[in-house]
């Protein structure tokens, strides 16, 4: 078999570029008779690979007495791996430690989270916040880790591609970070973080990101004599501006552990001679931002793929794909093309773990297709098929259904028809493998926002908070843009790639924070000629919450004022032709403007300005921040853009149509996407009159 | 016209049940030449009722200056009473003082919050939450709203139904308390209050609920030695028993002065002639069970309506109805009833102030339709159309579209044929405005429960707090009931009309509080023969924390002890012949049994007792809450209540499909309800196969 190989275009099989079409299989669940059926009909649905957790709780039952075989076969990794060989589909191979996947102790073996309870991660407090979360490294956690390690790594590396078996990617751990964070926050287990230990973890961190203690204790207002006196905060009693630069640093510190933690894994992964492309799967889109250092620390033939579920029990927000849940993906799939990946979902709803609500073939089937509109390049079902749990490994039931494809005794549900469909869809239009997203409003973002939220709230002196930022780029701007029918695309605030094309407008979502580099770069876009819609504040702070109004000084050091203090103070919004714009978000009025401001939006109330222009029109700041609800978002958006050099491709008369075009060289296709529970018609410039059918995905190629 | 009466079971005119369709319809915004055109169009979609602010703001520009005369008749009320009066339709006058409306200080003169800011509403320490909100009994405030009530009671009067007119129910003010919760808690301007006084409103509500400064002392905790030495704690701050029973003291000294409110509105109205029954809609399912006060302190002629938004922006929970959604309406229709009041929603989705997400046509009707399937009497859409805002006065823009039924300039949209059909269907159907729901499992429910969520957080000794059971009733009783289609009804802890009736199984949602009198209540019934299921735990308090162990000592006192510490313990339950059931929610575990106890359900892993019954396995008690997920949790309850008398008169295979029965002495209809974006087929033993198409309610009358 050929290797899976990517780029951030696409995954290759040899040259050839291919959307990889996987399936979740789990060997010590699927009776091993069925193996062989299900994985063929899972070849005739268009899969070309499947993934299997490989859990240490069922291979190391007591410490140190390994079990790779077993009379009904579920324990045969081996000869799992040769039935996928034979039938030509690769593996991803997922061998924990974590695995979740409602096993008990998330796929730990007990007697590791029993008898060893000093490597359990702990809350500040020093209390157990999850009974199965693991301190990751913990010195007691990585030695049996290690151990695991030494004897699964050397199975997989025998059945990797390079050896002529299946094995074409190697999955380290389940959702980083997920076990700690749902529990209530990041580990604080104090001999992993070494706190007051002039070599530990924690105190080192501090060392090198400040440099000198002056530096320190000038930003956390603290009169420390030594690093090690330095004690992390938790997010939410941070008060004050160095409170949520203690929280911040700490959530750093905890993010850089996971980083060394993946190090380590791969480490010992490769010296057992796995020679395959790793992976790792953050649990949801917006956790694709705590991996900036995993990513650095890995370098290439690491590939970073997200977790896009929509519904697994009655509390999710919604029960079937909507907009609100695509735009999340969207910004899932473009952060990660950002950071150099072929967008991959690589738990992709194929059932849930709950009865009810039920996750339908229909849903799925838009879901699948909606992904491939927004620029996903590849995906694994999470499930494509189950069966009995062994005795006592499953939290939720004997048997593990999951609704998934096909059932645990191998009955054929209408989810696998769906799934048939799409895979011929991906094989009748294999261009779209290559193919990229055609992008006319560049949308530039700080990585940094995305993480915000798991530093704290907002104190005094930050008007508007990253996480604030990154509710306004998905809410405000990205909905927005779909709506309007401009076709959205993320650049990096942290990257050069956006700098040099001046001729494009773009939009940069800003908030009272951004690094000194970010804001540097910003500078010189504009100064090459480069034109910029910045809202809704201009940053005064740099990442590390030092003073740093680079930006704003530079368009002439404006103040901005919050225009509305409470509740139920009314203000609205007039944008040159655009009158009547409802302000549901923050609105900052601005004063001390440049000389040469225009000013382009007022509030109709007190005539404040909201909105103004300088750099002869090339840069306009926008105190507003609006989630997208109301014609007149749109319309001001255009009207913002426009004269910038926006020149929308498409245009759409129905705002509950979402357009996307995809292209390759003279191949291009435009997806229209109605995730509503009505029908919905229009009139789109490129196609012509359209009436789209509840739930759909409309696909249509374009001629050169 | 005849005047419009109501029982629990219906609305009448004249001895006529009749179903109330009404749309809001604002004078002020409808051009005046429309109005006419447009009420006949309402007419002809079935309507018998409009309704429609009178709003303060714009009829009282300045102080003591009164305008309801305009050149283009946008102020003129009289005149759009005598032409709904002409046309046949009923008036729902609804003056205030508050609107909202999406009006400039929701409809209160900008004189009044501008020069007056002692009467606003205000947080404990003494700052604004928001700008509009007002302290509804401070002196001052009281003072300006009589002066318009005294220029409007008397225009409304001349137009009731008893004199001739159009106006046959009236609503004083609108969503009490939302203003001021939304806004971040209760009021609490000390003037209003008291704080401090001997004569103030907060010290002498305590003296009248605690009679002794020293039973005030034992549940503070304090050493009061005068009663305005207390001082309120915000729900926030409570961590202790005695700071939950000082917030939760708080908020019913709050509520009582939100009932004062309500009464002097209604007097004034009264002594201004005005003699329709009262009505007030509260803000959503929840927020019912704030008015219970108000409804004591107005007595016969009162009416409470609740209001049933889906979607009103994309943060919503959901784009278009869910059976998530359905479950809070069906339980507000339910409390609405035990209050004896025809279930009616007084604000049902007739459009939304957003553009986006659309409330669609098809939407719509589903959600109106489902309505009537799970028992409303009455309904008025908001808004049925819209119009051009006088000049200043809309928050949200210069025209209020809302994307209504019949558009700003008259257009007939989509929106309205779902209208027009849904009122064919009810006139076609006159014997639904009589039709009882059907019921073959009654949920004992207390109604302090669905009020707790604004008292305060879990604090120690309370092992399951009053909002954990509320969300425990929605999420886990009702909606497995409805999953497993048994015909669930409310029945109230507080009333005496349940126990009667000891043939029937009850289910009895149980907090660690519960009153006295309800645990009495409760003792009779099982004394008397009845049979119940109590979970998840049994009450050891009574409303007023005090220690209160009636039931549980009566049920022998046995101990509950939480079976699961940590989130990742691992925790299963079997129950009879049910195993694996998924436990999501609190877990107890049970000893201490008294000598007849029968073990009914164990956790598999531990075997420790979960479920058991005593008084010959009359009484059960499940130590866990759940929310409903699994298959299991329907074979659950199955389980536990078919041996205590259960029988389901429905049963339907499908778990995606709900099912009711609506019937009027011999006549009967069974609605089946699939609010999932696909298809749905199922078998149901009264009518056969079934398959409703996506966002669909069946109607299906039943041969006697």
């Amino acid at each position: 078999m050929q290797p899976i190989t990517f780029t951030r275009d696409c995954y290759r099989l040899g040259d050839e570029p291919v959307h990889l079409n996987s399936g979740e299989f789990h060997y010590f669940r699927v009776p091993r008779a069925d193996w062989e059926t299900r994985m063929r009909l899972f070849r005739e649905a268009g899969g070309n690979c499947i993934a299997t957790y490989i859990p240490w709780l069922l291979h190391e039952p007591r410490e140190g007495e390994f079990v790779f075989t077993s009379e009904n076969g579920h324990l045969n990794l081996e000869e799992f791996l040769t039935t996928a060989r034979r039938l030509g589909l690769h593996v991803i191979a997922r061998p924990g430690p974590y695995q979740y996947s409602e096993l008990v102790h998330s796929g730990l073996p007990r007697w590791l989270v029993e008898q060893y309870p000093q490597l359990l991660a702990r809350d500040l407090a020093g209390q157990l916040r999850n009974a199965a979360a693991v301190s990751y490294t913990h010195p007691v956690f990585l030695e049996k880790a290690r151990r695991w390690f030494a004897v699964v790594g050397p199975i997989i590396a025998r059945h990797t591609v390079s050896r002529g078996g299946a094995v074409a990617l190697t999955q380290f751990d389940n959702e980083l970070t997920g076990i700690q964070l749902w529990s209530g926050g990041p580990d604080y287990n104090p001999e992993t973080f070494g706190f007051g230990r002039a070599d530990g973890y924690y105190p080192q961190f501090l060392q090198r990101r400040y440099r000198s203690l002056a530096a320190l204790n000038t930003a956390y207002a603290a009169p420390h004599a030594r690093w090690e006196d330095a004690r992390p905060v938790e997010q939410q009693a941070a008060t004050d501006l160095a409170g949520v630069c203690r929280a911040r640093d700490y959530f750093d510190c905890y993010l850089a552990s996971v980083a060394d933690y993946a190090r380590t894994l791969v480490g010992w992964l490769r010296d057992a001679g796995v020679d395959t492309p790793f992976v790792h799967n953050s649990a949801n889109p917006e956790m694709n931002a705590l991996f900036l250092e995993t990513a650095a620390a890995l370098g290439e033939n690491f590939l970073l793929g997200s977790d896009h579920y929509y519904a697994l029990d009655q509390s999710w927000p919604q029960n079937n794909p909507t907009p609100q849940w695509l735009v999340r993906c969207f910004q899932s799939l473009e952060m990660l093309r950002l950071m150099g990946y072929p967008p991959s979902v690589f738990e992709m709803p194929g059932g849930s773990l709950s009865d009810w609500p039920p996750i339908t073939a229909e849903d799925g089937e838009v879901c699948y297709r909606a992904h491939v509109a927004i620029g996903m390049k590849g995906h694994n079902y999470y499930i494509y098929t189950g069966g009995p749990n062994p005795p006592g490994a499953g939290v939720t039931a004997d048997v593990y259904d999951y609704n998934a494809a096909i059932g645990p005794f191998g009955e054929v549900r209408p989810l696998y028809e769906a799934q048939k469909r799409f895979g011929q869809f991906l094989l009748t239009h294999p261009w779209l493998a290559e193919a990229g997203m055609e992008c006319d409003l560049r949308v530039v973002f700080d990585f940094e926002y995305a993480r915000w939220r798991d530093y704290g709230k907002s104190v005094a002196p930050l008007t508007f908070t990253g996480s604030q930022a990154q509710e306004f780029l998905r809410r405000g701007v990205l909905t927005t843009a779909f709506c309007a029918s401009f076709l959205p695309g993320l650049a990096d605030a942290a990257s050069d790639e956006w700098v040099a094309d001046t001729t494009r407008p773009v939009f940069i979502v800003s908030a009272a924070t951004m690094s000194r580099a970010k804001q540097e770069r910003i500078v010189k876009f504009l100064q090459a000629g480069g034109r910029a819609v910045i809202a809704p504040v201009l940053p005064e702070y740099d990442e590390q919450l030092q003073p740093c109004p680079v930006l704003k000084n530079f368009l002439g050091a404006p103040r901005a004022t919050r225009a509305r203090r409470f509740r139920g103070e009314d203000v609205r919004l007039s944008f040159r032709e655009t009158a009547n714009v409802f302000v549901n978000g923050e609105i900052f009025a601005w004063d001390n403007l440049p000389a040469d401001a225009q000013v382009l939006g007022r509030d109709e109330l007190t005539n404040r300005p909201i909105a103004w222009a300088t750099l002869g029109g090339r840069a306009v700041v926008l105190g507003l921040q609006w989630s997208h609800g109301m014609r007149e978002h749109a319309g001001m958006l255009g009207e913002l853009l426009r004269p910038l050099g926006l020149q929308p491709r498409v245009t759409c008369s129905n705002p509950n149509v979402w357009c996307t075009l995809r292209s390759r060289g003279r191949q291009s296709a435009l997806f229209a996407i109605n995730l509503f529970t009505s029908p919905q018609t229009a009139e789109i410039n490129l196609i012509g009159p359209v009436t789209l059918p509840p739930m759909s995905v409309l696909y249509r190629e374009l001629t050169a």
